[in-house]
């Protein structure tokens, strides 16, 4: 699946500043980068920080001179997906998880999972399969939570909204992984570029560690999961925010876009009810 | 500096298990195991994970049997540590962090360091040097929380601690670090064994990056900042469990001790107001 | 309905305070009280407060003299209720609602109402009259609340048990309470005397406005509806602790009971699904 | 002191709907109405109810016909304040508090001063008299809680603000309230009209009880305290709404004014350090 990408950020840099972009394309196995382009106007030192856990691609700017900044990335990128039925799956048990995926088990600053044991088990803990259950949990979400712009910000954590039950991308990714993790189901937020979201934006969603792989799920139902340009993984947006300013750097304006670049017709795909098919291609 | 720790565990296992153990002394370029043993009793299908991040020795182990399990962990340790004067020492901006301390600036599930930027800046903004701001942190938190046992528990975070100002060794460490973090100080937790804490038990304080080092701070002051070893270091008590549990497991008892093993008498340091003296070893 | 109720309270007074008591038997329209004693030993000059707002008889003691203090109660009350078939019920709109009761639809400390709208909206909205909503708030909070002594303390609010699903009668009540006045039907607490309630306690549970109606409701189904002699009301439990401390006084123990003391066998009264009767009596 | 205030309410009705207004000066032994209307176009039956508690002057409209609404306030003043020098006061023991203030004791909805205890007394518990106390803790608000509209919204609370250090006037009344109460200082909400506010606005502020009278203070001292028409007073902002929705109503736009009308000059009160002057006039 090619996609072609690209994020327009512009800042206002009011005093000598560091930014952390997390906004290129992830390179991974499934997923390939054939043309890539960053570019900075003014001309900044931009440096690409090794990636720490292989979970994102921060790019560090040093930003000594105050005054207007623009970013333009732009990127064609190729990755493919599988479906596989999960309605047979073994289900792997917590002594044979993979020792990299513990770590998606633990409560994280805006998943805490650790206070939502009780309504998981409640209301999730009657059914059968790991797969069904963070099925049953997107479904949940998608039926409970109503998506509306400007009534969270970026303190709003899960906790808070289990209960508000409104919010946006960030904040359905978020109620699901920890609604996961309390099942003991390991969870991971994603951020990438959509295809088909309107309007367009960078996009969050999860991933769940099921039958030995990570399988995507989002409860937004905004876009079709094999639409995705991943960007990073983390534990919640936490780890994957799209620009971290440290100094006195005024956020000016965003444009994120993203075409299909395939040669047959993008056929979408969503999950819906009953069918046990999962999409991993991450 | 040598150590010989301990730590005894009992469970009582009453169904399959998986249990994650996190009590195995670190290996670091500046602590050396020199012997060390994990008993199992009964005999436990047992693994050493893959250190993931480098922060942590975890120990998984296959429970299928039910029943009374006890750990036994005995290691004798030798560590070392300098004591540098931090009045001079240039300060590291973030443009020149090195990649692997950027996580410690985000916000974790018990260091909620995105809620409290007002309030980190109105105390301790005016300080001139970051490590006068980590070492007045730890003066107000010494002074403001009264250690209390029992008057927390693992849902206690830094947001609560710093009104509530109450806590245990873990509640002055998530609120060191959170605190540090809206400084814009990277910061970690740390678990370990402790010389001279009475009672005896795990003990947990906080590290801070400061000149390019990590530099140990314990808001509690009670035990030497020289008598540590540590088993792990995480965001938060969230990375660094000493258990995690997955099934039904009961705990029963915990007796953990440390003693000096040198040649030399102990002198045990503590800090001092208005020395800056940082001690790193890890 | 006769019922002799008492409390026996111990108190180590360490220095001159005040103690608050809120322990008597109400005295209502409905509900009589035949006899009554309060002793205190030593003897304290004690004072019982006017009713500020009807809701309560406060009993302030003013002890100067340090030493343990025991308090005892007793009070033969005859109270009698109605039980009301609400199917056919008029619904009474915010218009016409006596004007007093309009300040319970307001949040209050442990019933924030205001954050639970979209979530009582989700939840029971659909449902056709008031009465109806309130029985599948406490049907609801029966199924998913565990009664779990020790889990929550004095700051636990409706808020928390939501999510964390589990506490113990005031918790039950702060949550049906606060689903209540999100969906604008106005509650209140109520504490009491219980009879069949074991182990024999204080008891806390709420009442609805419905119909024009004070309408009992109690989602730990512990002890019949009909075998409560009321203490106080309020907006929650801040306005009706058994006992406010002004001072530096210890509690020692308490001992509650209540027995029946009519002449005919006394026949309890649970409610049940799909019968429309609404126990009023206050 | 003569003060003409008005308040234009504007509001788009969607379907039958009640409004409850909170917008009447209150009428009490210092403050006298000379004139005062309450204009609705369209005409809508409105209601002006009892005061229950003595704290407010609520108007009930029953709204059958959907369309705009237009409110129209407008009063002519007189009230007169005491300035009374609290500097050898005799502090009144809670064993002498009048009955009535006992409920500002208790933490409400936004106020939960049982969170703040150990905050309050390590922060205020040194100093001296119980005015001084309310005076530090006015000037610690000023000092430490940044004036920023916007940051805050109708869920935000005492607990919220201690930590996060900003908020408009509201916010800083639930945390003087807040602190005073978790000292064991009464203290109640205060809404008025205030003079010389810019932008023109409604006002919060709050009361202590102090030596026997409501003792006015404002943390924002944005406003002469000798300025202020009293609206209303209540446990918290949840007790003084200016306006409660029942429906589906949309707010348009509000203005509001004061003017001074007396015949000599105006001249302001602020309160200053190290003066023990408190104005009094409720």
């Amino acid at each position: 699946m090619k996609f072609k990408v690209s994020a327009e950020l512009a800042y206002n840099v009011k005093a000598p500043s560091t930014l952390i972009l997390n906004i290129n394309a992830l390179r991974t196995d499934r997923q390939n980068i054939i043309e890539e382009s960053l570019v900075l106007d003014p001309h900044i030192n931009s440096e690409e920080l090794p990636p720490i856990h292989g979970e994102n691609r921060f790019v560090r700017l040093d930003i000594q001179q105050p005054g207007p900044i623009a970013v333009s990335y732009h990127a064609l990128v190729d990755n493919y997906y599988e479906v596989r039925n999960h309605s047979n799956m073994p289900e792997i048990p917590v002594a044979q998880f993979h020792p990299s995926v513990l770590t998606y088990l633990n409560p994280s600053r805006y998943c805490q999972s650790d206070k939502l044991y009780r309504l998981a088990s409640n209301t999730f803990g009657h059914i059968h399969t790991p797969f069904e259950q963070v099925f049953a949990i997107t479904d949940w979400i998608h039926k409970n939570v109503e998506y509306l712009s400007g009534f969270t910000n970026s303190e709003t954590s899960a906790y808070d909204t289990v209960t508000q039950q409104a919010g946006v991308c960030r904040d359905f990714a978020h109620l699901g992984i920890a609604l996961c993790r309390a099942l003991t189901i390991p969870a991971r937020y994603f951020t990438g570029y959509a295809y088909q979201l309107y309007p367009p934006d960078f996009h969050a969603c999860f991933e769940a560690y099921l039958g030995g792989d990570w399988v995507l799920f989002d409860a937004t139902r905004l876009t079709p999961l094999n639409g995705l340009v991943k960007i990073a993984n983390g534990r919640d947006a936490a780890d994957a925010a799209i620009a971290s300013i440290f100094g006195d750097v005024e956020f000016k304006s965003i444009k994120v876009s993203s075409e299909y670049a395939g040669e047959t017709p993008f056929e979408p795909i969503y999950y819906t009810r009953h069918v046990s098919d999962g999409v991993t291609y991450f």
